[in-house]
């Protein structure tokens, strides 16, 4: 089987370490993309180091992956060898059940097949893109279209369609009143793309500290939340829709408390701890704690399209493969603006 | 002010009386109504024993009221004395905030006037339904179609609307699978209502000792969960739509798992202590946990029309005005298939 260099994680303690992989044959159907970007996303980070548990090392994290065909098998008719491709983050599903029918192959029955840290139904063990080369069958490559570079497009094949799919399924448009929670990784293209969608766009942030650039993607309000409930009353009832981008325990009855009558609060991350809300907020306005996990295949195209089109992308910094661990650590206290990106060219030399 | 004879909570301790209050006179727009029955809610109790705070004293509860129009305003043109009446929740909304203006009444932005407990625009105190007679302004009393007697129906004004108005936002039909938890005042007419709409039925409950009951009243399937894990795992993932009835703090995450995709448990009741579950129950399968409080007033009337075209009342024990300190332990015991309702004409020689 062809090896490729990689960043792998070996333990839930350890730094990851460059070394090699090995990546299947390909097959029939499938499509050997020369990985090009990776995008750092916090489920890396919380697998990396075994902090939801059930990982099994050594892995190789990434499921923001853009690159170019380099390959394709005998039975390939969707992608050309040269095109502009990304991978998300799942590599596979049934095919059969209801979920996978209706383009919700994240919720396949048999269980989705993920791009990392998975095993695949033939019992192969799934890596992500901190690589050189990854191999996918082809209904589960992405095209990327002209005019989106590479290396801002990769975050938006989880971070990107991770707020696409709420914004799209809670009807985010003009007219509607959309919260973010959160300007991160998430967030900022959460605020482009509802920005983009014609809603009208409010930042929930702990400072201002981002505000400048919230303007810049879109936002029409930019508020800070920390030692703030005087905002927590001049907004309730306000909000069509809040997503929640997140992923620390927020005092969810209060943020409840500024939806408007059907509105909905989605969850996007998952916190250590159970959510908590007060039934009253609910029964108040007829509103939803809900959540939402990324999207389908056919909409992450529609995002990948519909971000080309309003010229959207996520705001980057470009890592090589060997600051993966500084990254992280920067990633988690939040100091970078907006997401890491790993130019998969620097493991060439590793 | 005319004096009428009621059941009135003087404390949260002591045990309620009959003795009398006033209503006031009648106003152009006003309809008195003579009262026949009054069905007793969990409501009632929680106010009349304080255990929402907030309860002023003294109060007389109640606001499932069915009788018959005793004399109009003026005004008047909806109503004709001697027609057959209920009055629900709420008494007056503002009529001009968005909510008002889209039937949602019951979340009007001003603060909706409840039927008790509660003050008018006008700074009246409101009285409910264990009384001899009240005198409501006409957009909220509603018709009482001829097929549905008056002590079956009064009941529909509390709980038949709190089952109607969420079986019909979230789509209950045919092709739907309803579960609806708990089966006492609010469960049995779910379950009728849920059948009537075409959705396939299962109820929940703590023991199958209402089994049979159930069965009659449209229920597809009766299950108890009380020590029953594997019910969990069997029925994972196959509702559409969960009704919660029950007003005590249940393993959420465990319920929320039996949703289907794009599924919503909804609360309808109002646990002591905050809602709990786990984001991950949500973001699977792109789940709501969410909340509805009684509907609007068009509702109220189109879900009373549906009552009675397919044959649904509640299921009763009537009782005279001095038992209701007895019903109202026995109903804290779910001692009662399935409401109480106080016959007022009892309350003629107190």
């Amino acid at each position: 089987m062809p090896t490729v260099n990689a960043v792998v994680a070996t333990s839930a303690t350890d730094p990851l370490t460059i070394s090699t992989i090995e990546r299947r044959e390909l097959g029939p159907k499938d499509v050997r993309i020369d990985i090009k970007f990776a995008g750092i996303c916090h489920s890396d980070i919380h697998t990396a180091r075994n902090e939801w548990k059930g990982t099994t090392y050594p892995v190789v994290p990434g499921h923001e992956i853009a690159g170019l065909v380099a390959e394709i098998g005998s039975d390939v008719t969707s992608h050309q060898v040269g095109d502009r491709v990304g991978v998300g983050c799942f590599v596979d599903s049934c095919g059969e059940c209801a979920p996978c029918k209706n383009g919700d192959e994240q919720y396949c029955e048999k269980g989705v097949v993920q791009t990392y840290n998975s095993e695949t139904y033939e019992g192969e063990f799934t890596h992500g893109g901190y690589s050189q080369e990854v191999v996918v069958t082809e209904k589960f490559v992405l095209k990327i279209p002209e005019g989106i570079e590479l290396d801002v497009a990769a975050p938006l094949l989880c971070a990107g369609i991770t707020l696409y799919a709420p914004l799209k399924k809670w009807g985010a448009g003009p007219g509607k009143k959309v919260a973010i929670i959160g300007m991160g990784g998430l967030g900022h293209v959460g605020v482009k793309i509802a920005h983009a969608l014609g809603a009208e766009v409010t930042v929930l942030s702990q400072t201002t500290s981002k505000e400048e650039d919230g303007k810049r993607f879109g936002a029409d309000h930019y508020y800070a939340t920390k030692d703030n409930d005087q905002l927590f009353k001049d907004l309730a009832g306000q909000f069509d829709l809040i997503l929640n981008t997140v992923s620390v325990n927020l005092p969810l009855t209060s943020y409840i408390g500024l939806l408007a009558i059907d509105g909905a609060l989605v969850e996007l991350g998952v916190p250590e701890n159970p959510l908590e809300v007060a039934a009253f907020a609910l029964l108040t306005n007829r509103r939803s704690l809900s959540g939402s996990m990324v999207g389908g295949i056919q909409l992450t195209q529609e995002m990948l399209d519909f971000c080309a089109e309003h010229d959207i992308a996520a705001e980057i910094e470009t890592i090589s493969a060997d600051q993966v661990n500084e990254a992280y650590d920067r990633a988690v206290s939040s100091d970078v603006r907006y997401r890491f990106v790993i130019d998969t060219a620097t493991l060439a030399n590793a």
